[in-house]
This record gives C-alpha cells, structure tokens and sequence, in this order.
C-alpha cells in the first residue's frame, strides 16, 4: 500500500478515449491544486490504448502501450482508471486489478449495472476500492449523495433524467415542434448521439444507470435484468403539445421506488407537472430528484456527459481513494454500494404490478357514441378519468387524449386491448406513465 | 475508540430544541436501515436540555439531565451532537467535547463560521472529527458536494439561496403582488421567521452559510467578518415586477467567486434570469449552483430547514463519523474544511471593488432631460447602458429602470451618488445586482 507521504500516488489509465484523455488533462490542470487537497500529489504513470500517438508522450515520462494488462499487471500503479468501455477486456482488466490489491476507478456504468456484483465481490475480498462515480449522471456527484449524503434516510424512491441524448432529443422536439426522426438525426450530426442510438433512446443506458442508484438506494443487488425499459422514440410532437396543455412536460425518466408491494425500477417516457424543476432541465442536462423520509426531496443537476464532466466525477474518485491512502488504510470505508448488510429478501416487480396515472391518446373516427364506449371500458377496469380533451377533426379521424387517475397497469393494459378493439377506433393507443411526486 | 464491531456508537446530544428532538427520532425511526448501511448500531445515551421532560425517557435508557458538559465528559460517549446554537455555552461545549477526544456533530453556523477555526485545530490536534453538513443548506449534502464530489475541480463560483425565510418571502412578494412588512408578518405566524427577524432578513444567515462554503471552495480560512451582507427588507413590489418584465426574478443570494483579483464573498439581492433553475427555487427551499472548471455548473437543491432535513444531515455526519470507528480508525480522511494545505495568501475583496451589472431604479420628475443627464453621469463613470425601462407617469414623479453593462461597484456608487444630486431626481436610488453567470 502506498502510504509513504513523499510519494506521489501512481494512476494507470486503460483506455484513452474522451474519458481517460479527460482524466489525465484533468490530473495535470489542477495537480496543484488536487494535491493541496489531498495532500498528496497525483501522477498518470502508465497509459494502454490501442489509438495513441506514443510519440506524444516521448517526453512525459508516461509509459505507454496497447496492453491493458500491463497496466494492471505494473506494480507501481496504485489505481486502474477503466476507461474502455463495454464488457471485454473490461471485466477482466478490473477483475484482474482487484485481483491484484489495486483500486479501480471505472466510468463503464453497463459492466457496474450488469457484471457488478461479481467485481465488488472480488475487492471487498481483496480489501481495495472499485469506484464509479463517474458511472452515472457524469459530473452530478449522486452516488455520494445517495450513499453517503442521504445515508441516514430510508429512500421512498428517486427518478431521474439520467441520459443526454434523450433529454436533448425531447427538449428540442417540445421547444421546436419537431418530429423524433428530424432531431435524432440533428443529435447524431452533433455527437450527442452514436450512430446506432439504440443504446440511448430505447432507455438502455439510462437503465444502466437507474440500476445501480437504485441498488444503493435500497440496498439491494445490482439486477439490470429485472429493469424495466421503454424508449422514445414512439412519442409524437403531439403527445408533447397535449402534455403541455394538461399542464406537464414528458420527459424520459429512471424510477426506482419502495412500498410494501416491492421495488420498481423502470425507465419510460413520463409526464411530469411543468412545476417541478426537474420538468426544466433542459438540453443534454442530467438531473436525479431523490425522496427520502427524513430529508424529503433534494435534486442534483448538472452536466451528464462531457470530458470535462466525466473526468471531474473519474477524479473525484481517485482523490478519496488517494485520501484513504494518506490516512494508512486500504480498503474503502463506505460500502461499494452503500450497505454493509444489504437486503436480500427485497424483491423487483413485475412492470404490470405497478401503479400509475396514465397519459393515453386514442384515434377515434370521428362519430357519435365513441367516448361513451370508451367510457365504459375504463369503467370496467375501475380506471377513473381525470381529464379529458377532445378537439374538433380536422380529419374523418379525431384525437382523444385522456388523463387517468391511479391504476393498475395490469388492468390499464386489459383496457387499452379492448379500446383498440373498438371499430371506431383506427390506431393503436398512445400510453405514457403520468408520475405526480408525493413528497 | 470505540472500535468494537459487537457495541453501538454512543451518541450524546446537547440541546434538545427541532434539531436535537429530530436527530433523536430519526435515529430510533431509521435505526435499522442505518445499522445495515454502517454494520453497527447507533444508540443516543445521553441528552443534555435546560426544557426536558424528564419523566418521557424514564424507560428509555437514555440518561437526561442539563448540563451539556455531563454530556461532553461522559467516557461512554463516542459522538456529541451540539444543537444549542449561539456560542455560549456551545463554543466550550464544542471545545471541550474535542479535547476529550470525542467527535462532535454540530448545526451551529454560526458558531462554525465565526468561531470554527480555533475549533478546528483542536479537532486536528486530537485526531478527531467536528461535522457540519447540517449548518448550510439543511438536508443538502452540498458540504460533501464540495469537499469531495468536486474535490478535483478548481471552483470558480458558487450562488446559493441558503435562507429559507428571505426566499418564502421574495416568492410572496413576487407571485402574490405583495409587500416586504405583509409577507415577513405571516412568515412569523407559519414559525418561518423569528419574532426578531434580522438573522434571516438582513443576510447575517445567509453569511454565515456562505463563510462556510467559500472556505471549503477556496481552501481558504473562515472569514465570515469580510462577508459583505445586504438584506432584502428594502425590496419593493415594483422591483419584482421591473426585473419580471426584464427576463428576471429577484433572489437573496450567497455569491462567492475567485479570480486574479481575489476572492469575493457577498449576500445581497439578486436579479437572475428566470430560465435558470436556480431563479425557480421557490418558497422556503434552499438551492446551491456551484460552478468548477471541470464540471461546469451543477445545482443542489431541496429543503434547506426543518427537523427531518436538519437531521438527515446530522445523522448523516454522525454515520460518516461511524464508517470511520468501524474501519478502526479516528481521524477523518476529509480535511474539515477539505483541504490539507490550504491557501494562505488569498484575500477577500472590497465589495467596491468588485464587478456586476446592475438595476437601478430612479424617481425622478417628470420633466424633459432628466433622461439625458442620468445618461451623461453613467457614460462619465464608463457605465454602459444595457437596458432601460421608462414607464407612463401616473404622479409627478415616474421610475426609470435601468439595466447596466458589467462596472466596477466603485464607480457605479459614484454615479448614483450624482444622479441623487440632480435636482429632477426625488427619491434614493434603488441599486440590484444583477448575476448573468459564466458557465
């Protein structure tokens, strides 16, 4: 363990793409004033990529090289940072330094949500630290507040805006009246989105993301399988406009909540009041608004990508692994994922369990008796209205948005299979979740 | 220490008023979920109150009494929660809990921000921790946001509306159309201000949190008594209303910010344009925007008052302090104030010497060329004009609202000082700072 208070502490990067080339710019900007903080300074040892100009870094007195491993394998390297993304090499390169007794610092928020459970088993073995602030909402520093912050609350539940691409692809479709289609592509052109935006706009990331919060959160293992995705990219500039009449904004959202029932953990589109300040974060923003019984609700928002951003976050985590260090001991004092006895017996539910108010659009032919029949069947259902708007056709076929009260979205989805059997209905319904905080 | 994983971490309180009562009950409310995230029990053993009931902890097992430094000299306590407020007697009750090698917990921003230094040193000096999260921003962890969430940031600036009161009373005043005397009257009534409101009102809060978070976003020491403070009870419905039409809303703000030309560290009203989230923190809601050159800008926002947020963050401290006695060892590996060799050399600004743009608002006659030498006076003193209002008038006098450019506060004082001499103009000048922040 490096605890000599004259030797600086060693990182070694594995991967030099926007995140690990941010971490060392990061490290050498504010060296000064990190080892002010710190007490102790910070060097970028070794560095694996298999896209660097080595002769870059001639004189650095970095060494560089293609193997990730001999990062990992490289005595003289205190903590990995894991930069590389996806799961091969990457679960092996932080399995083998853990493996090793080195800390890791990981930003891959898919290998935490869905191989995590496995790594953190090895570093509590080895008593080291494997740390991934970074990993979620990228420069909000959440899982501190969730794991530490927050820790002397129960979590009731927590939801976020926790995936840029989306949130800037929604805000331009509100702001702008444009079609999803016409602003994904804008996104792509600008480098908010790759160019296969599955990952993004399906929710997949987000529920990365959504997993791992709400793990801490509730103390539970890492279960990325059992979440809950839905994507946008079925939401149309009208669902937007009649939100916005009803007095909401959608936005794509990351829930986790507990109740006597269970946990949900789902990512969907969702209404939310255009009160709430997380209805306003905007453009690429990242925002998580957690409720806990004692505080009640906070929000973190702020940048969720970006070199800057992500390595701020990758930095933050190497500092308290560094203080750890300076203070002689190894291993980390707050759990990986906040619990020393985590729940074992807490189980997710299924998404037809859960209940919502819903947002619905049906596409009726614009004749008499329509809503009575439509009426009837959400009766059946013991689904309540509570708002309805009908406009004037402009067409043989007309809109009828309807807001629900609570339900059971078993039942919702029963309702919905039997309006879409109605002949004088001509396309499938629109559903979005409706979600009004209890505080 | 009290390093025994089979015995529970012995918590005293002194002082037993919202936050004392609160951490109590939070304690005995969430003690299981907290054992399970800390892997040890929490068990408060003793309270110190002149206002107790002593026969409701009969048979509770906690020892009361009220004398705060029974508390303090109690072998068997491991942590002191200090909830007494004001600095007599919780400056020797925080000093001699320390120097019995006790960690201490404490609300009191006051005391931390006026007296903190000397009891800092003593926490360093015996190897011990003395936590304040719950002194800025009740249930905000934001003193952890900046000590180690953006620990690899330089910080650039922070705003923050940390007083409940003054902001429940702006939000009236502005949504209600009502007056400062109206609004501060009913806040007594709801028990949100005092019966002598000037602590809330005048700022002396609002600078006591700000003293805080500068020292630990500088890494500078506590100087509360260069705090330049300006409160709110001059504000009037008008001026609402003027910044409204200008894209604005006003906001009492703690500002701190560095630059080559020192540190500034102000609480005053606060024109902020209303697209930003911190503009639509409304009521008794506290919200902090802190800006590192890394990250750019995140927010943290929620209740910043109350006994369940207050003593989220005690509880909070008290279970950080724990992580530390369960992993065997005292000391805490985060600086008090974040920093292991902090600036020394840094000095606060004159608030004259700072840089802002302004609102003015100017009675003047209605007569013809008043406009024109208020215009001479600013183009003397290189003010640059950015916006102007100019209102029909219903009396013999009309208000001129002006929006400036960025000034020195030096010369613009200068020039207000000559536009009060003008003999169209009839009443003072009201003079806002206006903050377009730099991301």
């Amino acid at each position: 363990m490096n605890s000599d208070p004259l030797k600086s502490i060693k990182v070694g990067i594995c991967g030099f793409g926007t995140v690990g080339g941010g971490t060392l710019s990061l490290i050498q900007t504010n060296g000064e004033e990190i080892a002010r903080r710190l007490g102790r300074d910070i060097t970028v040892s070794r560095i694996a990529s298999r896209s660097l100009n080595v002769s870059e870094f001639a004189t650095s007195g970095i060494h560089v090289g293609t193997d990730p491993f001999d990062v990992v394998n490289d005595p003289d390297v205190d903590i990995v940072v894991e930069t590389l993304g996806g799961f091969e090499p990457a679960f092996e390169v932080v399995r083998q330094a853990l493996a090793n007794g080195k800390h890791v610092v990981t930003a891959n928020k898919a290998l935490i949500a869905e191989r995590g459970n496995a790594l953190f088993a090895v570093a509590k073995e080895k008593g080291v630290t494997l740390s991934f602030e970074s990993s979620v909402a990228g420069g909000i520093p959440i899982i501190k507040a969730l794991r530490e912050g927050l820790a002397a609350n129960k979590i009731n539940w927590l939801a976020g805006i926790i995936n840029g691409t989306g949130n800037f692809i929604l805000t331009e479709m509100a702001e702008k009246q444009r079609q999803f289609d016409d602003v994904l592509r804008q996104a792509q052109e600008l480098g908010y989105a790759e160019a296969d935006p599955t990952f993004d706009v399906e929710g997949i990331d987000a529920a990365h993301k959504l997993t791992i919060m709400a793990s801490i959160a509730f103390g539970i293992p890492l279960q990325f399988e059992k979440t809950y995705t839905e994507g946008i990219s079925h939401i149309q500039p009208e669902d937007i406009n009649y939100a916005q009449e009803l007095g909401y904004r959608i936005k794509h959202l990351g829930i986790a909540r507990i109740s006597d029932k269970g946990i949900e953990m789902r990512v969907h589109p969702t209404l939310i009041s255009r009160k709430r300040l997380l209805a306003n974060v905007d453009g690429v923003g990242n925002a998580v608004l957690v409720n806990g019984n004692a505080v009640g609700s906070t929000l973190y928002s702020g940048p969720g990508a970006g070199a800057g951003a992500t390595a701020s976050a990758v930095v933050a985590d190497i500092i308290d692994i560094g203080r750890h260090l300076v203070a002689g001991i190894a291993a980390p004092i707050v759990p990986a994922l906040g619990y020393q006895r985590p729940h074992q017996d807490l189980s997710v539910m299924n998404i037809e369990d859960i209940e919502s108010e819903y947002y619905l659009r049906i596409t009726a032919k614009d004749v008499l008796g329509v809503m009575a029949k439509i009426s009837r069947i959400l009766q059946d259902y013991a689904i309540s209205i509570e708002a309805i708007i009908q406009k004037e056709a402009d067409s043989d076929s007309v809109p009828i948005v309807i807001l629900t009260h609570s339900a059971v979205e078993r039942q919702l989805n029963k309702a919905i299979a039997a309006i879409e059997e109605l002949d004088d209905v001509v396309a499938a319904v629109t559903r979005i979740r409706v979600e009004n905080f209890s505080d």
